[in-house]
């Protein structure tokens, strides 16, 4: 129950060991083909050009950094968090000058603050945010950030990372007017690590064919990826870099699933998922990390521990209970606070599998034995 | 039946399958921790520095180019083929400034073009040559590159492409003082796509070191990968990006496998394979794409089509029987060649599956339904 990889549908996890297929097949030409088409509508968008590429999450920070910026131009960086900040190390790598907007643990940046970076100096090349920040469970509006760069600085590109986000929050490309969003595979898409999964806007693709400079580096470069997407959309391969086949026929799967769920009853049964483990650790006398619910994320949850108890404690304890949950990973108290993962078939079939009431039980009776005094009344899960 | 990703192994397939698991999990840092220790074996070094990282082949040569180079650097590319020149074109991409040499389709450019350019100006800081070229089928002796490199340029680093070798080539990094082996976990490692596996001799390490300029990017850049590999190492997971835990799991079943065959046995049955297949086509009265055996790769076999039978017309035909075959993939001549795969289990399980028996057949019956006339007194195979 770490915020990713997460559980996966067995069905998703059989396709894995499907047997070794060309990747100039015309069958997995179909199957890439129908996970292009199938990515653009979890997205939310009817005009952005997806990318697959085989790799980590990690890389979509490359792959805005490497096609989106050019040495020496301005990008700001709303800073939610630890992955925030590595999207600025990111940006720097590939030469950008990144000026980073930091909002103190749980809290967003405010608007004011990221109006008056937007209207300092040249038009800021990009803007990031990260939709779900993994290391606060800190959650951005990103309609409000949308709306306030085009009637502030409409050149400048809106990107948005969305890995711990795409497939359990609400999320239109089209709609809101977003540049990039990016992902991984393993997140609340549902399948096994190792995929990069972006979607980049008519806009995006405007500003990387202006480019006055090559783009830094090769694995990256949408100069390569750009038709080889277009020919597997239409159904012929293309050669640039062998796609890993068994798991884009694994997202193919998941991606199914996500659609014939249909992404409002997946997102609406998130949110009540986030809502009971969200209110059970509150039952418990624990407080949220992110300071309100407006801004706490619906694919996971972070709270801080009893000042009584210590991580290092606390984590063996939940585990010998059969529940596998993460530590802080944020650099002002990492060791403070944990993170539960509530996203994909823990969440869709928890009827089925019980992996959120187990969950709560297993810190419930962790925090017991660590000393932890409940509230008065209070009432075990 | 094509030049990877090959047919594999149904254990390694059914790792692929297996569970989600925290890349934090005590059980994962042993797996990824051995994987790192075999693959360090298979390459025949004790001393290297093993890098696995969630990405296609392709990634290989960015890792070489942005750890390895600095803008302006010059680099020198022995090209046997398409995928030697498509890392020239990487090492371009990172600022290096590279000499090729380019030999004929089915030869190897000569040492003395090797030592005329590794004498002239300033000591080139990287020499990359294609073990195996996968476009042409051509095989390099990497001891007599190391061997002259070390005599008239010392400071030059070797960079092996071994993409379509590790696993089916004799290589020994350490024996032949090679400075840098990359490949991809499709080929004859035995394991599906999705991951490049690396090797950096500590000579290569202290050339990283010693960079006066940044690292151009970010995903690949060794000062994030070499704490995080060191670290698996002994057991003790740190993060970077989210490894691809099911295709580690898999890779680590295919190296556990390889080494229990052990590799003596493992790359003489690639050779037997090879001259079955090799004998088998000049018997059908084919010619071999390399001009000799002596240049000829063992993990697949590339050959002329006779005059009057055509690639879009032969590979259907193929096909048709069942078996999956290759074109041509070499800018002089694409269409008159085919290409055959015979690694990994198609060769080691070869008794059982019978794979290059069927390929066999299904060539000489194309061949044969296309109007091919054998020499005289063919026997059929």
């Amino acid at each position: 129950m770490i915020p990713g990889p997460v559980e996966f549908d067995s069905e998703v996890l059989a396709q894995m060991a499907s047997p070794a297929m060309s990747h100039m097949d015309p069958v997995f030409q179909n199957i890439f083909g129908e996970t292009i088409e199938m990515t653009r509508e979890v997205f939310g968008t009817k005009t952005g050009q997806p990318l697959i590429i085989a790799a980590s999450g990690t890389a979509g920070w490359d792959t805005v950094a490497a096609n989106l910026t050019q040495p020496g131009e301005h990008a700001i960086v709303v800073s939610t968090g630890l992955f925030s900040d590595r999207f600025a190390e990111c940006l720097e790598a590939y030469g950008a000058k990144v000026t980073t907007i930091k909002a103190k643990l749980g809290h967003r940046p405010s608007l004011t603050d990221i109006e008056a970076a937007l209207t300092a100096g040249t038009p800021a090349r990009l803007i990031t945010i990260t939709h779900t920040d993994t290391s606060a469970g800190v959650l951005w509006d990103v309609p409000a950030i949308t709306a306030l760069v085009r009637r502030v600085s409409p050149s400048t590109l809106v990107v948005v990372d969305g890995v711990c986000s795409v497939g359990c929050e609400e999320l239109k490309v089209d709609e809101w007017d977003v540049d990039v969003v990016h992902t991984a595979s393993q997140k609340a898409l549902g399948a096994p690590p190792g995929l990069a999964v972006m979607i980049f806007s008519q806009r995006a693709l405007d500003v990387f064919k202006a480019r006055t400079t090559p783009v830094l580096g090769y694995y990256f470069s949408l100069k390569k990826w750009l038709p080889i997407m277009t020919s597997y959309e239409a159904r012929k391969a293309q050669y640039f870099a062998t796609p890993a086949v068994q798991l884009v026929t694994s997202l193919h799967t998941s991606l199914s699933q996500i659609l014939a769920q249909t992404l409002p009853a997946r997102l609406a049964a998130h949110r009540a998922a986030s809502d009971r483990v969200k209110d059970a650790l509150e039952r418990m006398g624990l407080r949220l990390v992110p300071v309100s619910r407006d801004v706490a994320a619906h694919g996971m949850t972070a709270a801080w521990l009893p000042q009584n108890v210590e991580l290092p404690d606390f984590l063996p304890r939940v585990s010998k209970r059969g529940v596998v949950l993460a530590g802080g990973l944020h650099p002002e108290a990492p060791t403070r606070y944990f993170r539960v993962g509530h996203m994909n078939v823990s969440v869709i079939k928890d009827a089925e599998l019980g992996h959120i009431g187990t969950t709560l039980k297993a810190i419930e009776e962790s925090l017991e034995d660590a000393g932890h005094v409940f509230p008065a009344g209070y009432k075990k899960v």
